[in-house]
C-alpha cells in the first residue's frame, strides 16, 4: 500500500462493498475489515462492472484495479456499462500509479519524454493493429512500454514484438525487464539490450513490465554496475554538465 | 497531497534537504517544516540537478517534480548529472500519478487501452521531431496525451498539433482539456471535438493536459450530460452489456 496515493485509501476504507481480483485484493487486506468483499477473477470483468453497478444503486462501491484503474484496468468497462444502463450513479475514477512509471521508476529514468504503452494482448485487439502501432511508435524512436507482454495463451506476441524493434533499431538499444514491479515479491529489474533479449525471454510473464527504449535511450552506469536506462531528454545540447 | 503516494510522503519527510519549484514546493508545505528548503525555477534543471548532487554526497537529499519525476520530470536530468559526476551516491525514484493519469481520471477513461504522451515543447527537441511523432501516433488510432501544450514561447505549436491530428480523425474525435488536474486549483474539464476546438483553445496553457482521443474514442454521456470520454478496449465485441 506504499505506493497507493491517499485518495485510493479513503475511497476504499469509505466503501460498503469492494470488488476485485484477489490478486488486487490480497496487498490491501488491512483496509477490508468489517467490509463485504467480492471476489472476481481474470477474464470477468464485464461480469464485475455489472455486479457493481447493479450495488451502487444503494451502495457505495469500490471496484479496485492494479495500478492505474483507467490504463488497462476497470474504469473503461466500468463506464461502457454503466452507460448502457443508462443508471445516473456518481462515479469517481481515482487515478493511480500505472506499471509503466511504476516499471520506469526501478530502472532509471527509461521515459524521461515522449513515451507510448502497448498492450500485447490480443484478447480484445487483433494482433494486425497492435503490429501496426508497434511500428509506428518504433519509426519515430520513442521508448514504447509493453504491457501483458508474455502469458501462456499467447508465447509468441513478445517475440513478434522484438522482430518489429528490429526493423527499426540497432541491437544497441536498451531493454528493461521489470517484475511484479513495487509489489512484494518484485524481483531486480533486467537490464539488457535488443540485441541480447533472447537470453532472458523466459523471465518474461505476465507481471512483467517491460520497456524498450528509445533511439535515444542508453544504458546507465554507477562505478562499474549496469543500474537501469537513461533517455536523455535533450539538456545535453543546450548545457555543460 | 491527496494523490501522492505513501512512499512519496515518507521520503520528503527524512530528507534534510528538499529542492524544487514554487508550484511543487507549496502544495506539501505541511512537509517540509524544520528542512533546509531550496527553492529553484523552471530552466534552471540542470543547475537544480548539480546543486542536489553536491549536497547528497552528504547529505539526504529530496529533489521534488509534479506529478511523476521519471515523465517530463527532475528524475532524467538527474541520472545524467549523476552519471557524468563520477559520484556513487544512493539514489531512489518515487513513482507518482503523471498528469497522463490524472488528467484522464477526471475526463472519464480516455485511456483504457494503448497510449503515447507527446510534449509540444520544442525548447529541447526539434519541432520535426515532434510533428513526426505526432503523425506516427495519429496514424495507428491511438489516444495521445499532449503535455506542455501551450505557451507563451510557443502560442503556435497546439494549433500545429490539431492540424496534423486532422490528417488523420474525423472532426467527430473528443479531445479532453484539464487544466491544473488533481490540483487545488483545478476547474472542470472541457470536454469537445477536434472538430469544435478551436472555440476553446484559448484556456489551454502550460497548466493544462490535452488528451486527443483515438480512432476509437467517444464521449461518455450521463443522462443529458457530457461527462468525458471513452475508449473501449474493445470487450463489446465479445460480450453482450
Amino acid at each position: 500500500m506504499e505506493y497507493m496515493t491517499g485518495r485510493a485509501i479513503e475511497v476504499i476504507t469509505r466503501a460498503e462493498y469492494v470488488i476485485g481480483n484477489d490478486s488486487y485484493l490480497d496487498p490491501i487486506k488491512p483496509l477490508l475489515a468489517g467490509k463485504q468483499v467480492i471476489r472476481s477473477s481474470m477474464g470477468k470483468e464485464v461480469e464485475r462492472a455489472k455486479k457493481a453497478i447493479e450495488l451502487a444503486v444503494s451502495h457505495t462501491v469500490a471496484i479496485v484495479s492494479g495500478g492505474d484503474a483507467g490504463v488497462y484496468g476497470m474504469a473503461g468497462i466500468v463506464l461502457e456499462v454503466l452507460e448502457h444502463s443508462g443508471a445516473e450513479i456518481p462515479v469517481e475514477i481515482v487515478p493511480g500509479v500505472t506499471a509503466a512509471n511504476a516499471g520506469a521508476s526501478l530502472a532509471g529514468s527509461p521515459l524521461s519524454g515522449d513515451f507510448a504503452t502497448i498492450s500485447l494482448s490480443d484478447l480484445l485487439t487483433p494482433l494486425e493493429v497492435i503490429e501496426r502501432r508497434l511500428d509506428a511508435v518504433f519509426s519515430v524512436g520513442i521508448p514504447v512500454v509493453i504491457y501483458n507482454p508474455r502469458s501462456h495463451g499467447r508465447p509468441h506476441n513478445f517475440a513478434l514484438a522484438i522482430e518489429h524493434a528490429r526493423k527499426f533499431y540497432p541491437a544497441t538499444v536498451p531493454v528493461a525487464i521489470i517484475k511484479n514491479a513495487l509489489r512484494e515479491d518484485q524481483s531486480d529489474p533486467v537490464i539488457t539490450t535488443l540485441g541480447e533479449i533472447e537470453k532472458v525471454i523466459d523471465i518474461i510473464d505476465m507481471h512483467t513490465t517491460v520497456i524498450i527504449g528509445g533511439s535515444e535511450s542508453r544504458i546507465w552506469r554507477m562505478g562499474n554496475h549496469v543500474k537501469g536506462i537513461i533517455t536523455p531528454r535533450g539538456y545535453h545540447h543546450k548545457y555543460v554538465y
